[in-house]
Parts: structure tokens; C-alpha cells; sequence
């Protein structure tokens, strides 16, 4: 398919200084416009994993654990980061109308963010829940949690970044305050250590920040209080698009910038700057003139 | 009430190192005789958590996690290795009939590997699991775990404790080979890490371990394959009791020594001797002659 626009993401900063050895097109958040099959020449987004289709996972409907996969500009498939790509037809799904490409873009990540309630078989409804991290992930999170019905708190270093989002509450912790449902994605090294911190007894902590190095990590806290640490990565784009096709969730104000695909490398060094959260990289090729 | 007889635990012998900075009478798993109150007179073994009595998780029945709990030969409470101890009347629970005090003094370790239960809410049954640590608790988590109808396979590295438990198996993992439900109980630092090489993605990994000190996580691993690492500590009596009661599990292959009382310094050297078990310790005034 043609690439129209594609998101720079935390992952590819970090692919670019060496995690998992990457080498290639990095890009996996994107909108694309699909040049054959059943959705030819309709606005998509495509599901980063593409399974080997004939496992036992990837034949109940859920590649995203193949372990065969190849995952878009991540592992063994060249990203978005380039005027066309390619998925398999069923990774892939038409925009909603009324959905901007700005919007669309951010399907990935929002559906990272619902993956999260994939992990609360209680729900979130009614819920205080703590997302420690101010980033792109961490206020998509929060997003996402807000919709599900939690009591949503902020704990980050920009309170400027929460105040793009209205709806959100910022927060410095008192003393000994702890929630029952923590979200870590700080994208650093201590990040679990002190969200962990955060977390009631019997509470979940959700770990969003994948890193090369290992964490340091007070495990008898986590036996003591019988806590939770919950893995979560990709979720589903059925979830993230139905939230923005009715408009329960506008990530739109945390795009901070757009540059031309020839300009990609700087791309990345601006969403790499502190304060930035989302930049899109537009493919000219395909822009509405 | 009369201290009957009591284990030692690896929390003991954590205590004696040092950990939670400890002073006191330690021992937390016993079995007794009631002076006073209804069971006055009857064995009794009793809940280790004294909690506030009035707190929100108080009143629901669960002081495991009251903010303001004492522990019995853990934290503010002396313990089990003394001639008495002093209990809430609602910790106690009657030791039924048919069941020794060889097997009750389980009931506690019992009660804390039926935790894992709790924390497995598809339940266990016809799942493989693996249990590494071959040492006191693990060999009882192992023991639950197949009486809820795990397929259990047990990684340590003392295959001759494993054979005390005929219907156990002992097991070498072939390269790559993962399990749904794994149980860390190694007691060791790098246990965790060890443990969590050996979950499928999405699978479950119940801790078992508390130590002092932090250990190192790889937790991008956590995060791309979703796995959950999910504290798990104290049990409920009752689900233990029940089993012993019931003979579905027989924990006393697991006693390798009895010492009385007065040589309690040398009972704890004993435990922590490489390839001991579980260690008694047994009140000479209140034994039978």
C-alpha cells in the first residue's frame, strides 16, 4: 500500500540506538491507502503483527504472540518510514469516515493503550488509577482508562503535556498515597521501581516501558503485598478505532509537529527532544495537494 | 495459648539474617492448644495476620493487608518458637480430628502455596506448570498445584527431595521449553530471571520469594510477550485445612528433623543446613510423655 502519513514512536527511538539489533525500516504507526484486494484504494491501518497463520495462536484470531511473527518495522518487515509497505490483507482495516488521518495515525498506540483493560478482568469502572509517565503512551493511557470509567491521575515532569488533554487531572503524590491501578510508561530505567511504589496491596501494576537494560526491582514488595505486574504491549485496532469513530477519544492535541518523509532522520531527532510528544512523518508522494 | 510444636520457615531463617531488621521471638507456623475461649482445650492452629479489626479490609474478612497489621514471629508480635503465644480469638481455626500434629504444623506453608490459587482466576486445572525451587515451599506449591489439577513438573536441584513426593516429577526443560504457570519459589536472587525465561507468552509467574535485596528483571521481556508476575504471600487456613483433612495432601514426607525447644538456635541451624527440609521444633512441656 502507499504510506499517507506515519507516527514516530518511543520504539523507534530506541530501535534507532540499538534495541533488539534493528536494522531497516523502522515506522509502524501509519495510515496508508491500500492498492489492492477487498480494501483497494480505501484509507487503512494494519496490525503490526503479522503471524505465520497456521499456529495455534494465529488460528484463534491472535497473532500478536506467533512466535514466528514478523512485526512492522519492529521485527523481519520493513516499516512505515517510507512511500509504500506491506501487511498481509487481514492485518489490515479501512478508517472510519469522519476520522482525519491525524487521528487515524494514532490507532497503534491508542490500541496499545486498550490493551491495558485487556488486563483488568475487573474493568476499571469507578477506579482510581495512576498512569506514572507523561509521554505519548502514558497520556494515551490515561485516555483510554478515563473512557473506561477509572478515576484517572497523572504522575509525570510536564504538566504542560496533561493540559493538552482538558479532561485530565496532574497530580504530585502526598506521602504514602497509592492507587489500585497503576500504569508505568516512563520509558526509563526506574520506572517500575517507582510506580511500583505506587501501588496499593492486591493493587496491578500495568508495565508499558520496554527497555534493553534490566530493571532493579523491590520483587518482595511485590510478594508482600500481593501485587500484580502486568505485561502489556499491542492491543487490538477494533477497540482503538471504535473510540475514535465516536469521538471518545481526540489524540489530535498531542501532535506537536509534521515533516516530509525526505526529512525522516530529523523526524526522529524532534520526537526525541524533551517536551515533544507526537511527530507525524508525511509521505508528499500521496499528500492532498 | 500452648505452643504444641512449630516449623521452621526460610522467612525464619531471613529473620535471624536480618531481614525486616527483626528483634524478637520468631516462628509463625505452629500448632497449639487453646487456654481460653470457645476452643479452650482443643489443638488449634492459628492466621499469622492480626489486623486492626476495623479497617475496610478488616471488616471484609481479609486482614492479610491491613495497613496496621502485626504478624506473628514476623512483625510486632512475638512468635512460635516459645513455651506460649497469643493470638486473636479469630485466627484460630480447630485442627480436625485424623489429622497429627506432624501435619498440621503444614498448615500454615499450606495455606500460603494455596494462595496461588487465588491468583489464577481460569484456575490450574489440565495446565502444565512448573515449579522451580525444590525447596519447603515449593514442594508444597508443587502438591497444590496438582491437586488442582495442574500437569506439575517440578526444576531444582535436588532431585532426591522431589522423590519423597512419589507423585511429583523432577524435570531437566529442554531448551526453549515454556510454561503456562510457572511458580518462583528458588528463594534465590536470580531466581525470578530464571523463572520468568521459563513463562509462555501471555503465561502467569507466581512469586513466592522475599528478599531484602532488589533483583534484576528483564522486563521487556514482561512487557512483549504480556506475561503477568503476580505476588503471591499469605493463604487462607481454610482451604488448607481442608486438604490435610480430606488426606489430599500429605506434606510429612517433608519433616526431617525434630529438635525440643531449648535447642532452638540449633533446629534454625539445622533448616538451613543445604538438602533440609522442614525442621520441627517441639515444645517438651506440652508433649506427650
Amino acid at each position: 500500500m502507499d504510506v499517507l502519513c506515519a507516527g514516530v514512536c518511543a520504539t523507534d527511538l530506541a530501535l534507532a540506538r540499538g534495541y533488539m539489533a534493528f536494522e531497516g525500516v523502522p515506522g509502524h504507526e501509519f495510515v496508508g491507502r491500500a492498492r489492492t484486494g477487498r480494501l483497494a484504494g480505501q484509507r487503512v491501518v494494519g496490525e503490526i503483527n503479522a503471524g505465520c497463520g497456521t499456529c495455534e495462536l494465529c488460528r484463534s484470531g491472535d497473532p500478536r504472540h506467533c512466535g514466528t511473527r514478523t512485526v512492522l518495522g519492529i521485527l523481519g518487515r520493513p516499516g512505515a518510514f517510507a512511500e509504500s509497505l506491506s501487511l498481509p490483507a487481514a492485518n489490515l482495516h479501512p478508517v472510519p469516515e469522519g476520522v482525519s488521518d491525524e487521528a487515524a495515525v494514532f490507532t497503534e498506540p491508542l490500541a496499545a493503550a486498550c490493551a491495558l483493560l485487556e488486563a483488568l478482568p475487573d474493568g476499571a469502572s469507578g477506579t482510581p488509577a495512576l498512569v506514572v509517565g507523561d509521554g505519548r503512551l502514558g497520556l494515551l493511557c490515561a485516555l483510554v482508562l478515563q473512557n473506561a470509567g477509572a478515576h484517572v491521575t497523572v504522575l509525570g515532569r510536564h504538566p504542560e503535556r496533561v493540559e493538552r488533554l482538558p479532561s485530565l487531572r496532574w497530580a504530585t503524590p502526598e506521602p504514602g498515597q497509592q492507587w489500585p491501578i497503576v500504569v508505568e510508561a516512563t520509558g526509563a530505567l526506574d520506572g517500575p521501581q517507582r510506580a511500583l511504589d505506587l501501588v496499593c496491596a492486591k493493587g496491578t501494576l500495568l508495565l508499558k516501558t520496554t527497555l534493553e537494560a534490566p530493571s532493579q526491582l523491590d520483587l518482595a514488595r511485590l510478594v508482600v503485598d500481593e501485587i500484580s505486574l502486568v505485561g502489556s504491549r499491542c492491543g487490538r485496532f477494533e477497540d482503538a478505532l471504535d473510540l475514535l469513530a465516536r469521538g471518545a477519544v481526540d489524540p489530535t492535541p498531542l501532535l506537536d509537529a509534521e515533516l516530509p518523509l525526505e526529512k525522516g532522520p530529523e523526524a526522529l531527532a524532534r520526537a526525541a527532544q524533551p517536551g515533544t510528544l507526537k511527530v507525524l512523518i508525511r509521505n508528499a508522494a500521496t499528500a492532498p495537494s
